[in-house]
């Protein structure tokens, strides 16, 4: 032992209470936080046309609004009208199926759009503009000046119609901080219900984001709303540090889909939202419902789940290491802060593999109702290992190993077999394959 | 118009500096930042052997570590030589290879492992120990004061081997902070090279991170590496705010393989900071090799690339919507904030759908060297879209829609057409299936 040993050693004290608090959920001192007081604007229908596979047809789109608005969204924002003959139908088409979720459609600054968009009996407009000078050179070619006249007359127009109203900047993070807060108070003061700030290039990263929000939190008296792009892997976090800030509303797509590699995935952001804010999560959105939905959507774009999506990931709730399974098979808060059974999902030990360790070994000895000690699971654990070096194990392989090892030690009399094992329905034992597509394989 | 515009009127300014001095770059006030000065930690073959799919032969951990040698990466780190027997043989191999990159095993805090560790020619070895009440209760079943003396032992012993030696808690974030500060102080003061945090269970936000981060900082004189699963979406931006924070190094993995969905990616930790340091990352790491080295890993644990995958998935440089077609044709700046030349790729305009607009339409108009007006090229798109509005489309679709328009009105005669139109080679105009798995569509 070492001389330069200075750890003070200190008392361990049971702290469940702290543990009750869920410390990671959201920072008492951010005041303005939304965390647990959020709302979801699904954009599948909008950014998420503009996925490079995607195309809807209506009875598609008709399809996914429903499945949206089941699962609880609060609004669902479609193409503009004005994007095609079709996308105005099926806007309208949409309106009228008496949705709870309210109805969004998104067009450019500008009152030909406007007046198109009133008319199919949408609950709300959201309008964008670009204001970087990347988009204000390349795109729209307009100045500060005229973005701001522009956005004064659709604004006054939208409300004089009685419903809502969104002003967006567009690539927000490349605009100029004062022409952004100019504009923004702007039209907080003629009554926007929400002012929007949009990371179109997805070049935010997350403390940017949180400035940025709280900055204008105290420019403008209406709610914030934020869009992510995902292009540097950030859409997750900035959404959370954006509702830390103060903003209300984050945009989603199911899967993320939308230009590039999309926004914001919807799943991802449930995945985040419900370590934070559990009981309201849970309370407002149809959990259950996220894995059909990404299915309905995956399908309709012809994609496939990403192997590593949040929640739904074929592996999002498998565990490997010996070690971690060992922790698992204790208490799975040791290495999951998701719960399946909140997703209707369920988690998986997998443990015919070289990383196994004898804890998850034995936890299989049990379910196949054998009989064997400590030191005899480890001795079995050892073979097990050894052939997993060899190659890849399935189920199968594992079980005749220990049923081999079993007969072996227990001669002359085998242990008597029960029909029904007993096995702990909360924990599913499987090895071979993406669980998530097999059948499960019953403890023989 | 109304009574209430009090925007201010602004003189547009030029501010090319501003666009020069990166502005989403290291954040000025992060004065103890390594954004420009990060080193990268593999760990594809020790986490993502934990991966659900995994199972690599040796022949196949050579391939990989000869890959990520190639690509660049300061370290990588291997399972535990404990393992498996086999796990033991393939560590040494790899240490025999001769790479750049310094080799890595990772063990429990337990002099057994390190005695088996110091033997294979490892460069450094990486300490984990659980230090959470989870861990501490459910995984190890030891205390503090336990988990400092092992840590001592097994500290002072790989040091005396003349190699370098990390100490890294496990579910840093569920630990007592005073437990994590008191031990990390300790582990400092006798000479580790590395103290590590880790999200073990993907819970961290990155604004808890970057607290955390500057913390340690204050506390440890050695460097700080940091690991990030990813349950919650977080796992690139708790990295990146981790090096704000003052973090040295990034654990990673290709395509973020690893216990349950994984952890940080090393694509797409590429893609975040080439945009905060891009000379740094372009000068040290190889970015022309990411696609093979994802494919390499993607083939062994038998994933697909995810379809949204930063960088490589296969629209992450498509655009679509009219409006940003007509920027992206303008200035690819507009609309991207990575270049896919930097990672030897192609960017690409979906123009064969309903969302198309006219700028789009005209620049493959041209592509075909047919003439024809602004107002020509908006009838022709909107025809265009009429049938996009029907069906999706494909490249010939769109193709023979303008060709028939072009010869109706361009009777009496059709422009000569040459064998070899002219194409911008830095933008690829492209419409049916996944542009990275399709051959290229020639210019008819």
């Amino acid at each position: 032992m070492s001389d330069n040993n200075e750890f003070q050693k200190v008392t361990e004290t049971a702290s469940v209470t702290a543990f009750q608090q869920n410390p990671y959920g959201p920072n008492p001192a951010d005041y303005l936080s939304n965390v647990q007081n959020f709302q979801l604007i699904d954009s599948t229908l909008r950014e998420g046309e503009q996925f490079a596979n995607s195309f809807f047809t209506t009875e598609k789109k008709i399809e996914i609004a429903k499945a949206l608005d089941e699962f609880g969204v609060d609004y669902i924002e479609l193409t503009s009208p004005v994007a095609s003959e079709q996308s105005r139908k099926d806007c309208e088409a949409i309106c009228q199926l008496g949705l709870n979720a309210k109805i969004l459609t998104h067009i450019r600054c500008h009152m030909d759009d406007a007046k198109v968009a009133v008319e199919t009996g949408v609950d709300g407009v959201d309008v964008v503009i670009g204001t970087s000078k990347f988009l204000r050179q390349y795109s729209h070619g307009k100045d500060m000046n005229y973005i701001a006249k522009s956005a004064i007359e659709v604004i006054e127009f939208v409300k004089s119609k009685g419903i809502e109203i969104r002003f967006s900047s567009e690539d927000s993070f490349r605009s100029d901080l004062v022409d952004l807060l100019n504009i923004y108070k702007t039209v907080s003061k003629i009554g926007v219900n929400r002012v929007g700030i949009a990371d179109t290039v997805g070049c935010a990263n997350p403390r940017q984001v949180y400035e940025l929000v709280r900055t204008l939190k105290s420019v403008v008296s209406c709610d914030i709303e934020c869009h992510f792009h995902n292009d540097t892997g950030c859409a997750i976090a900035n959404a959370y540090t954006a509702l830390e800030g103060g903003a209300r509303l984050i945009d989603v797509c199911v899967l993320g889909i939308g230009e590039r590699n999309g926004i914001t995935p919807l799943g991802g952001l449930m995945a985040r939202m419900i370590v934070a804010a559990p009981d309201y999560v849970k309370s407002k959105y149809k959990l259950h419902k996220l894995r059909d939905l990404e299915n309905l959507v995956a399908d309709s774009v012809e994609v496939n789940i990403p192997f590593n999506n949040p929640i739904t990931g074929f592996c999002a709730f498998t565990h490997k290491a010996g070690i971690h399974a060992k922790a698992i098979l204790a208490n799975p808060s040791t290495y999951e802060i998701l719960n399946p059974q909140d997703f209707g999902l369920t988690r998986y030990i997998h443990f015919a593999n070289r990383l196994t360790g004898w804890n998850a070994i034995k936890s299989r000895v049990d379910q196949l109702n054998l009989h064997l000690t400590d030191e005899q699971v480890k001795e079995v654990t050892n073979k097990i290992k050894k052939l997993g070096d060899i190659r890849p194990l399935n189920i199968d392989d594992v079980d005749s190993i220990i049923k081999d090892y079993h007969i072996e030690v227990s001669t002359p009399s085998i242990a008597p077999q029960r029909d029904s094992p007993e096995v702990d329905s909360n924990i599913d034992i499987n090895s071979d394959g993406p669980p998530l597509k097999k059948a499960k394989t019953a403890a023989k």
